[in-house]
Parts: C-alpha cells; structure tokens; sequence
C-alpha cells in the first residue's frame, strides 16, 4: 500500500495556534504514502504549534505564503486544528479564498477538530454531512450542514474527524480519498 | 459616579484561556462601581488566563462553580473573551443554562471579543444587533444576529464590544447598563 501518492501535491493549511499532532501525523502519514507536502500558512517564517491549545509546542518553517499560491498546484487540502489556527484563518480574506478554491474544482479536503471552522466562512459545508469538535457543531449546522459525531465522515471528497484521538482514521481515509483525487460531481450547496 | 452598583452582584463566566485584561478590567472597574463581582467557572479552583490567546499569563481563583449557582443570585453578567474560553464554556450545558436564564430574567449581560460566542450555544441572538471580535461575525450572523462593527453596541441590556482595545468604551457602558437594570421588555426572539 505504500506509494499510493506518489506523485500527489498536497497542502496543509495552518497559522499559530495549531494543534501539534494534526499537523505532524497527517504530514508524516501523507509523506510516507509518497506525496509531497507543503506547508501552507498567511506568511512564510515560522509558526508555533500547541499542545492542548494552552501549551506551546514546537515551531513549524512555513513553505508558502497563501497568497503566492494556488489550488491548482495542490491535489488536495489538510485542514489541522486547534481553537486558535482557524479562529485567524477564516479573517483572512486569502485564505478563505483558497479553501474554496478546492472544493470549486472538486479536490478532496481533510479537516479534523477545529479545522472545519474555516469551513464556514468559506461557505462550503451546506448540504454536507461532516463531523468536528464538539464546541463548533452549532456553527455547522447554523452554516447548513448536517453534523454527526463519528470518527471520520467522508462526504463527496471532503473527510472530517473530531480530535487527535480519530488521527488514524482520519489519515488512513485522507490517503484513500486523496488517492482517489477529484469528485467531479459536487451538489450545488458545496461549491463556494 | 462612584457606588452606581452598590448593593449589585455580578458574575464573570470564563474558564482557562480567558484574555486576561478581558477579565481583571471589567472586574476592577465593576468593583470601583460598588459591585460584588464573582468568577464563576466550571468547576472550583483556578483558571488559566492567556494574553493574546497564545502566552499564558496569571491564575485566577474561581468563586464558585457554575452548577452550584443560580442566575437568580446575581444581578448581571459578564462573559469575557480569549478564544479557547468560549469554545469551552459552551460544551457544558451548565454553562449554557445560566447564560440563558439571564436573558429569560430581562438581566444585562455583557460579551466582548470572543464572550459573544457562548451566546449562539445559548441561542439568544437571534433579532438582536452586537459586535464581536471580526472571526465569529458568520457565526453570529448564521445564528440569527446583526452584527456591527463598532466599539461598544448596547441592544436591550445586551452590551457587546469587539477585543480589548474597546474595553474602557464597553466597562463604562456595563456599569451604565447595569444600574439600569433589569430589561422587562423582551424581544421574541431574545429569549432562550
């Protein structure tokens, strides 16, 4: 099963305040199934990752700045957590932006804890069935979604978890849908 | 102006990643006015603030825990912001109810930054205009409320602000508010 992604570009978007393990498992996971990944913050240098939200974790170099790329050099999208990385990634005009972007042209999206807040303001989850930290799922279904509390949930190329304790099941169905690449059939609702 | 509260008692709700100066300036401020004012929190002990979300700052020791007391108790509420701390508060369903009866009682309530955001769990905005810090505003809106941005909005004993900088604008319009009092005329839509 190894190398299913070989040759996949795949971008993970974050700002401070990220929850450490949602962005080191997926990279390393992704990685390891031989896709290259960027990561994708609002500026390039560094950002500092948490434990629990309250604790500093490590300092991650960014690749890119969201704003000198483009979806289109992306085949998919990983959306980490932590309360404070989407609280900053949804003001930011370009971020939200290139979220949208993904689901415009069909390409598969992860987002796991808090990551599908960005969701939100990009205006993608009507429609959709999806799961999340608890704390957001009155904003999803306020936004039209239809929120379940599962491990992972996969709809039409967007697969969603709750926390860090769902991160293998998240990763293993993120390389299944990523492998898998564009869902070209997308409801109405879904499209930004 | 001084003793404009006297004989009034307040309840700050925060738990760990408060904003600090969200905190200790409407509590200095109410106090100076000649309010009692108690932390109430989760759970007894202390609680964790931050300064910007992402550095921790001082512990404060909680007056009482939120199911051991009663909105009857107190004359009005402040809900502070700092992102993690809402994003606790409104998974507990304690924490939810009392928000609740105040706005079922006509008391004011106050909520800066991100304090407004407990308020979509307690689904009291629906028909009301406030602001809030600028990532919750879809929140908000998708919960049924007009959102400004301006310094300090007042909407039937509903004060809300923006972020700490807004904080002498919104402490001056709590004590204000708070002699007022009670609301007896509520919107249908402002009642939980």
């Amino acid at each position: 099963m190894a190398n299913e992604l070989e040759g996949r570009t795949v971008a993970i978007l974050a700002t401070d305040g990220v929850e450490q393990v949602e962005l080191t498992q997926p990279r390393e996971e992704l990685q390891a199934a031989g896709a290259r990944v960027d990561l994708v913050s609002l500026s390039t240098g560094s950002i500092q990752a948490m434990n629990g939200d309250i604790d500093k974790a490590d300092t991650f170099d960014v690749d890119h700045a969201v704003g000198d790329v483009s979806a289109e050099g992306y085949d998919a999208l990983v959306l980490p957590g932590g309360t404070m990385n989407p609280d900053t990634l949804r003001t930011d005009a370009a971020a939200v932006a290139f979220v949208q972007a993904f689901f415009r042209a069909g390409k598969p999206v992860g987002a796991i804890c808090h990551g599908p807040w960005t969701l939100i303001e990009a205006d993608v989850v009507r429609g959709r069935t999806l799961t999340s930290f608890p704390s957001i799922r009155t904003d999803l279904r306020n936004a039209g979604a239809t929120v379940v509390d599962e491990q992972v949930v996969c709809d039409e190329g967007l697969v969603t978890s709750r926390n860090p304790d769902d991160l293998d099941a998240f990763c293993a169905k993120l390389i299944e849908e990523f492998e898998e690449g564009k869902h070209p059939v997308l409801r109405e609702g879904a499209t930004a």
